[in-house]
């Protein structure tokens, strides 16, 4: 006999148990090119709260009164494929099931490791690869402070080991002493996500929370800091929008935003100078200005930059009306 | 006989001529150490503005009743500096007036080269250099579509022009048909900044405007853009705080700001792997894990991942109470 858990509701808010209904099924037969996999562990993501929801910006929404989607490990029980055999441990997205079948095209192999199989779906899976390209990402320097948040959850725990074990002085939301206590033993200071106690300032930041935390961790910024929005639980269960507010569109086209000072870049100013002099003797670099004739015409002119001027740099020419 | 514009009170919105006033003084002398300089030029820069009320973020206030600060350039006079001659040519803050009495150490020779003194101010000076550094922070590769705003303001008709020679596609927002026109002569696409025309997006975008044309401009972004902040003149007349809202940090600490996707990374998750099992084997990574012992129990492992869950993973072992 196989079991699955079905969506019978799109959740309103938090998810809750009456949302899901756990149904018994015929076991399902592998056809031609597929496998028949025993599901042995499920990985619970946050992000699939995003597509419990009619409409979804986040990958399709999920169907009521089908299967729940999920990635999971399990072994082959049997194949009709000649590239995976019964006994073969894989991954993919199996689903809240005990048994799956699935295309070979869809199953991953994993190697036949000492590993326990469940690391597929932590540290050698995608969270664990997402702990490590966002601390690649947000690059904090020994000595520095990286801000990670949830910090106790999945990527969270990983990310702070990863950027701990690269010398960063590592702090990590956490709510409750349990996830207190755990953080302290990986050598990370727990910090509260509502009352953020970070007296050095934060030189990078892993936000997978959003919303109200965002802008309270963002206000705490230090100079040339980084930014990694990996995600913003804080909102998975509001109905609304997702949370970042104008910061969303960075979130979900993986843009870039700097903020630049011209001050930064005073070591390269020779050369810059030496490249803009070459573009103008060449002609390729024509700057426009807008002559004001005359030290008395300077408030008009200051007034002009706010009113849609003639195009072009507003320059006086003080001299020429002072004779 | 020398003259000077003082500023008479702190603008209530756009500045007015009426803030300021035209002032005869007597000729100021150098003392030892100082050169006195006949300013020819001087530069108008919106970002002055910020400074022109009781509590600035962005440099301390200008004083009431004090000359206006701003960056010129002009000629020696009279020199008490064994490094400045008698006619030549300085750049510096030399402020609103027709001469200005400043340390050897805050003036700039300019080299004695055969284009205008004024495009020290210009392509040659800060105006110049922001818009080069800006364009090479945003990396407009070729074919790609670069936004400018303001498109025909003083550094953004020269970035617009530099990432033009680069190979961009450049859109430069632009107000009228003078602007528009201009913009033309250059080879870049003018559009309305409330109403902006951009049917391929956005690959780059150089944003002195903020407020609701960064909402509207982040809205447009492609995958990958990148977003350089250099200013919010939009809001640089507010009396409020400055606009930009939430990412108002990243602009003031220079910090950047990057969305995460895992799947971008990919081609280098063999690599990441390899470096997470090493660090699995030599146990500096622990992966901390909450299991759930049966099928049935998924709902609950699910829901519990928005109620600050026990640490680490939450994890379905679905066979264990299957039977």
């Amino acid at each position: 006999m196989s079991q699955e858990v079905r969506l019978l509701a799109y959740p309103r808010g938090a998810p809750v148990a009456g949302d899901f209904r756990l149904v018994e099924t015929a076991m399902p037969q592998a056809a031609d090119g597929e496998a028949l996999v025993a599901v042995e562990h499920l990985s619970m993501d946050p992000v699939v709260r995003m597509r419990m929801r009619a409409t979804s910006a986040m990958g399709p929404p999920l169907r009521l009164d089908a299967v729940v989607e999920g990635r999971g490990v399990g072994r082959v029980l049997a194949s009709r494929t000649p590239s995976l055999g019964v006994g073969d441990a894989v991954a993919g997205e199996l689903g809240w099931r005990t048994h799956a079948v699935l295309p070979a095209a869809e199953l991953t192999r994993l190697p036949p490791d000492d590993v326990p199989l469940r690391h597929h779906l932590n540290a050698l899976g995608p969270t664990g690869l997402a702990a490590w390209f966002a601390v690649d990402l947000a690059r904090p320097a020994p000595g520095e402070t990286l801000l990670v948040a949830p910090g106790a959850g999945a990527v969270g725990s990983l990310a702070a080991q990863i950027a701990h074990a690269r010398g960063a002085r590592v702090v990590a939301t956490a709510r409750g002493s349990v996830q207190r206590a755990y953080l302290a033993t990986l050598g990370v200071t727990p910090t509260d996500p509502d009352d953020l106690a970070l007296p050095e300032g934060i030189d990078a930041l892993i936000d997978g929370v959003g919303g109200a935390f965002h802008d309270g961790a963002v206000a705490r910024l230090n100079p040339h800091a980084r930014v990694i929005l990996i995600g913003f639980v804080s909102g998975y269960n509001d109905a609304g929008p997702p949370a970042y507010g104008r910061a969303l569109p960075i979130l979900m086209r993986r843009a870039t935003m700097t903020g630049f000072l011209l001050s930064d870049h005073a070591a390269r100013f020779d050369e810059a100078r030496a490249a803009l002099a070459a573009m103008l003797e060449q002609g390729s670099l024509v700057p426009a200005e807008t002559l004001w004739s005359g030290l008395a015409q300077a408030p008009s002119a200051f007034a002009a930059l706010f009113a849609d001027a003639r195009p072009g740099k507003q320059i006086v020419a003080v001299a020429e009306a002072c004779g």
